[in-house]
């Protein structure tokens, strides 16, 4: 049994951890952190766990989180970057859900996150935590950064067309849909149902923090830097994303073919036919990417969609995935999950 | 292994069926029928199923449904009275999610129903599904008439007070809510997004199929038979019914006390604390009704507020759990559900 | 040209008022108050009042509201309270959107408002803003208590009955379901889309600040104290407001014609055919309250259902029709709104 | 007063025809055909019409079209042209908001539509009805072409950069999301609340009929043929289109002045500030288009955001301006709407 910590579990991903982490055959919840909500039971707070988790959260200080063999982090920005070096240095692992370790150019982190950088020398060590590219330094990482949930997304919908060089990476769009979890379980206008309910609207247009994220992922698969225009956009539904990409093509293969190969032996990412369209819903509530390519009047312009559960396969799902990959349990073990239809 | 038949297997109680039995440990899935969509993949139709069910629905005269030990009816009203008999005659046990053998009064169903009830005989010998109830009957039945939405909710709301004799049962009270899925995957102008999104209604509010149902149920736990107003409404949300219950009172006693010690071996009946409110997302996907109690300024009228899922524990989650029963397997195999939230 | 000034209007009963007064042809808006959003426009707030509203939110103490015919107070609870005496000397009408002057009993109010109350003499003089029962006292008045959400539809609802004597008045019950712009433009994590999208409950079931001001009503209008029990629902829609009110019937009389007779000359109140069902929708922006009656098999109790758009004939709209009244312009000036469908 | 006709008045774009007219201070509203429903009062099928429209649906033969000045066509593609011409030749001008009139080139049109073309001819005469464009033949024209919904929002948010002729022609994207709306008050399946509820899709990504309507139009703008790769969406709102809308840059100017400038006079289109979001709200029920342009990391891509609402600046608030321009009203009459907000 591998022993988990959860480290600010009051938030959407926190939740999502516990949903999946009560039902997984080999992991034992030990101790889920919160200062604020320190006593209350966790399903007072989250009432679909009653009957399942009898954890109470906890202060930090009381946690014993250095006997956990891993801890997540379901906590804001800048908070895993304060306290992974102690635990990683009792030996504990650490899967930080946050966008700490994510970017390796702690300028460019600094820059879009607006604070200054921690402890730089561990982003160093970090693994991305996108196993299917990363699979083998999952195996052995002692700090995970978790990929956010655009990225995971739009990387996995990229990716075959990078690696095999075919498209013109000097002009890649990726016009992104979000569902509302992803803003977060905080008090904020925005996200209320009353403004967020029945509209439609882009946001952050002119530059969002998971740009540079997946700008770092998408130049490492093309060997070369690439242009990406990233828009994303507030969608009303709870979860969900949805990525639509556009590449120009610069060379002909059977591009189908070449999607299917790539993630033939991946469990979480599934290749529709060609044509099809992917829906959120079929992949809410379970780690699932689905993909489906199109290519419109036969011309040079290749569409990918891509489906992702922003809090499973966009956090809580992948992490606990990376879980697997870390303790040598099946990759899948806890995640075969059903999406929720209708 | 349980060989399992599904008759019917195009709407959501069939998807939903399947989603349940998909990951059941001791169920086996024979065959899924579809006269229309005979050849079809199922996960073509339901792709939330993709990866997780490789069958094809097919034509019900090659099913084989004769050799499956339980055969699931996901049909409309009516069916299932067509071709039970023949099945059970066969030693195939049978679970019907529709009305078919829900009224042991024939007149009043056909009246209800407004057809002809093709084999009265076989209603007398169905058991109500209800396992709250006639858990003992269920073990041994062949025929099992599983319970409607409405009615699971509302049964188990009044059903320790009407036992207990402690209110007035001439003036029942259930005003209840449902999703929008509980009308079925039927083309129908009034269950479409743009008309039943952003809305709320009362319909049938002068008499509803699900009346004569509950008030069968309810008679029966007081001894003496009652007067039930039942209002059903449609409000925006895919799944959930929600049931709000008020009861007038004739005598004094320790109502949450009455409530948890009537439910305290149940499975999948969750009392609140007292003055507490159910949410329908709490059993999002989850086989639990969730129950709590008020009285508001200390009056002399109980309200009761219960919140299933309609998919699941009133609908194929109940069916399941009959199942289990049935075959002497563990209750909760399989429907150890935890409701996704957010 | 009425001279009109809203005190507060950043808040959702605010932008209707805008919404309403924008296209009013005898108002002429002359300030709109916010301390915190001083400076801002308006339109960049809420941008659907883009080329309707050139107006900034003043400072109260820079917005020279003593020049005004009428101020709206679509404040918090508690402020009106505060300012309205200062206000009355000056000759300017006052309408309060908030609660503060609804319940005559100052120590009733209290309780449920839990502070001090600050102009009990006010009160007194103030009146009850439902025109359908207040018409003549407002024309004259001074200051007016504008009706609750939930007070207006359930009022409505009963109202004939209780005048006729035709329903045993100690047994009310009224189960309401509102839209979730009902709890403000407020950020509390209840609210949030990802909380309150897909999802049904009841809240303060127990008791809610509503009651106390629909029992002052329906006591007045019966003769005689009512017994009220009243159960407030939250629903994912973003207006609206849907209560299903129960009666037991204490005589006979055409209760349809009772109806459509009391309500014949009420320019917003919509008397349905017996046995139909209003939707949220059919009202959605507009001032109108559709009502329609149900005897369910004919029995004792009698259902009436009613529909309003919370912030329009629950809120701003009517509001707006006071104001009309108060000086004396057609009472449906500025409120011929047709609700959106679909 | 104009005399008005509607034939095909049960859909969404006939009851948004009829809240428009029924407000409209020069329209009267003559007849409104639907061979179905021949008989039944307007308000009995919408019911947001009682006490705005008292007209009853009649036979398209009984309607004494022939009588009036104008007649709307909101029925499905294909109706128009069977009937136009013997309208035309009565004098009666005609507004068609299907598809029949749009396509000049017969062929294309044939292609996209699936059925022969009735009348060829009166496609030539035919002006496509986009008053930001063609204002001047609109004033003329017998038989208006009214534009669909995606085409409203991706040409006028392409318009100023092709007239211009900075931008790559080549490689235009439009990446547009829809409400349910759009899909018509048709009962099927994928448009039902439970399915298009809480979950979000591409459709025809590989090619929608909207396609060569917008592709006509840019090319007319630009000047030389345009390559324009076009991916609707579905997205779970009632009303609204929001189209993102990419162009590579092949030219410097001042982009923002200019949609200001080419804008400056259209009273229903808004630019917002250089970085806005257009909100699908901020115009919901508003014949308005807020259009928005973003640079992001001031590269050579630019970003155009355009939100309408379909049923309004997309289909019958546009037929109305129409009208308006046609009969030398003032061009917003009866359209100075606010969107409803929340």
């Amino acid at each position: 049994m591998v022993k988990v910590g959860i480290v600010g579990g009051t938030g959407y991903t926190g939740v999502e951890l516990l949903r999946l982490l009560a039902r997984h055959p080999q992991a034992e919840l030990v101790a889920i952190t919160s200062r604020k909500e320190a006593g209350m039971p966790v399903a007072d707070m989250f009432p679909n766990l009653r009957g399942h988790i009898d954890l109470r959260f906890c202060d930090p200080q009381e946690a014993g989180l250095d006997e956990c063999d891993v801890v997540f982090f379901a906590t804001p920005n800048g908070i895993a970057m304060q306290q992974a070096r102690e635990l990683l240095a009792t030996g504990v692992r650490v899967i930080d859900l946050a966008a700490d370790f994510r970017i390796q150019d702690i300028e460019v982190w600094q820059k879009w996150y607006g604070m200054e950088h921690a402890c730089a020398d561990l982003v160093a060590q970090a693994v991305y935590g996108l196993p299917e590219v990363n699979r083998e330094q999952i195996k052995t990482a002692r700090l995970i950064a978790n990929p956010g949930c655009y990225p995971t997304a739009v990387q996995l919908g990229f990716l075959p067309l990078l690696e095999a060089g075919l498209v013109d990476e000097r002009y890649l769009i990726a016009d992104a849909k979000s569902g509302v979890s992803g803003a977060g379980r905080k008090a904020e206008v925005g996200a209320l149902f009353a403004e967020a309910g029945d509209n439609f609207k882009a946001y952050a247009a002119s530059g969002h923090r998971h740009l540079p994220e997946i700008s770092q992922g998408l130049t490492r698969y093309a060997g070369t830097p690439v242009g990406l225009t990233f828009v994303p956009h507030l969608t009303p539904l709870i979860r969900g994303i949805h990525a639509t990409l556009y590449a120009r093509l610069t060379g002909e293969a059977d591009f189908q073919a070449l999607f299917e190969q790539r993630y033939q032996h991946e469990p979480f990412v599934d290749v529709l036919p060609f044509g099809a369209h992917p829906e959120t819903r079929s992949v809410r509530g379970a780690n699932t990417c689905r993909i489906a390519l199109h290519r419109p009047q036969g011309g040079d312009m290749l569409v990918i969609l891509a489906a992702i559960d922003n809090l499973v396969k966009g956090a809580s799902g992948q992490a606990v995935q990376n879980m697997n990959i870390m303790f040598g349990l099946p990759e899948t073990l806890g995640l075969e999950l059903i999406g929720l239809l209708p």
